[in-house]
């Protein structure tokens, strides 16, 4: 698989695109860059995200290999959330990705306030 | 702005990453990547998309300064899509994504398979 299959509307890869850049599986991935994370604390650290939505990220992208799901036999159970191997290499994109907009957000607010004015 | 930012959900980067990371965002972008396209262009080399949604999606990138568009005045005008020196920025990390993506294919579908004999 290459860049150019993405373009073909059955590529594989696209359905795992569509996971890592999701609205709230970028933020999930992301948030556990630093280490495992418990769920109520991802649900805490990510703004608006509903326990529902986490479940569901946090369910595909770990049947996707990229999120490690750690139970401890206690009562109750405490379960950990972790980045695996795979998981960290997207995290590294993706984290370049969010640096980026982070830097450039004054360059596309101009941009954005230049289109206004003009239509 | 910062990375920490994007946990909040009033974050005004939050909209710009959903504009770049969107199913459609990304491969308009990446498509753009190799130089200037005309709109029929960009449909038949994005498998799967909707001429309401490549509209959608290069009025939305346009305002947000990452494509240009160019109506030469011809009858009919001649109207020509390119990204700009800031989208060719966010390009750059996108095809890093997706480039990884294409890599980790195997793995990925590997790491699914064992998921699902273990569910």
């Amino acid at each position: 698989m290459d860049i150019e299959d993405f373009f073909n509307s059955d590529c594989p890869g696209r359905e795992v695109l569509d996971h890592i850049t999701s609205r709230w599986g970028v933020l999930v991935l992301v948030a556990l860059k630093d280490g495992p994370l418990r769920f109520h604390q991802l649900r805490d650290r990510i703004g608006g995200i509903s326990e529902k939505m986490l479940s569901q990220n946090l369910r595909v992208l770990g049947r996707d290999g990229l999120i490690d799901r750690f139970v401890e036999p206690t009562t109750p159970p405490k379960v950990t959330y972790s980045l695996t191997p795979l998981g960290r290499q997207a995290v590294a994109h993706l984290c370049g990705l969010v640096e980026w907009i982070a830097r450039s957000a004054k360059d596309i607010a101009t941009a954005q306030e230049q289109h206004d004015l003009r239509s």
